[in-house]
């Protein structure tokens, strides 16, 4: 049984979609899910990309943004659609790296996702940062360091991180080094971290 | 009950999928499929790609490749990576734009598909669409038709109709104008047309 990383930036729609579903996936799987929140801007714009996809390629923009619609209804995950996009992810993620990755770091994303794409709150603020640092029971010193930092050394490490799992979009989840992109793949991730040879031998669930 | 339109373009590995998958699939689902080969190469050049996106993004295009390894595997499909990608589409697609819309089109478009994916046989040649041709119990009417015509007036015509459906790629699925794209929406596309108010009254398949 190997560990499953979910990487996503907090201004992909789809990650949003993902970071609702992931736990109880994962756990009828038994698998154990590491958040990894990173930014995409500087891979994006390695592939020539200054905007999100949704904006650059119009059609296709019209049409995730129908697409979201039908699957957070499908899904019954809450769901309005942000007044801009997309937002400014780095505060929120910079914060991210300064808490510690036990169980209150998914309550801090999710309660993030949902400030931008359920509350039409905009995380690039600290304010609303520091409230989703609260309703995951944490105080403000996380982000009082990541605006305290110059550059980001931790965010700038997962990004390179990223660059070399071959990452170009969100959610992305890897399983030994074995990348799958999109929510679609996430059963397939599960599986392949669920068969991976380690030395866990419990039966299946 | 509604009809579903499946629009794809010959050089889709993706769409490759979907044309082995879908006739089962909608077969479950009581839902008839019209087949609509298109070219995407004037859309993707609208969007500023002069290439395939699987060559203009080169750690997208790694893991699409990786992608389609795992998933035709996981679906039973036959694959064997093209040695030249994307081929020239074209000629195959005004040659299917020329052959009547009965059961032998898919039957066609299938050997296509299969021809390039498969079989590594490239689908721009008139000998490889002439054996196609054949495998659906037609002769060459139709490709000495698609040689014959000037710039293909009813594929440009189709070009134009999945514009005006605002398809950006392929697969796509369209049920009474509401576009679906990615074979991962098969399933929602299918559900869509079985529920669409109709005179068809027939019960739940």
């Amino acid at each position: 049984m190997s560990e499953l990383e979910f990487w996503f930036d907090f201004a992909s729609p789809y990650a949003y979609l993902a970071a609702e579903t992931i736990e109880s996936a994962a756990g009828e799987a038994g698998v154990a899910v590491r958040w990894k929140p990173f930014v995409l801007g500087p891979i994006f714009q390695e592939q020539g990309w200054a905007d999100s996809p949704f904006n650059l390629f119009p059609a296709k923009g019209r049409y995730l943004w129908r697409d979201l619609q039908r699957e957070t209804r499908r899904l019954g995950v809450p769901w309005r659609r942000p007044t801009r996009f997309p937002f400014n992810s780095a505060l929120a993620t910079k914060t991210a790296t300064w808490i510690e990755p036990d169980e209150r770091l998914p309550v801090y994303c999710r309660a993030v996702f949902r400030a931008g794409f359920a509350e039409r709150r905009d995380p690039a603020t600290p304010s609303v940062v520091s409230a989703c640092l609260r309703a995951a029971g944490l105080d403000d010193s996380a982000l009082e360091r990541a605006r305290a930092e110059d550059g980001g050394r931790r965010l700038r490490a997962d990004v390179h991180r990223a660059r070399e799992l071959d990452i170009f979009g969100a959610p992305s989840f890897v399983v030994d080094g074995e990348l799958f992109w999109g929510n679609e793949r996430l059963a397939s991730a599960l599986e392949r971290a669920w068969i991976s040879p380690t030395l866990d031998c419990r039966s299946p669930p």
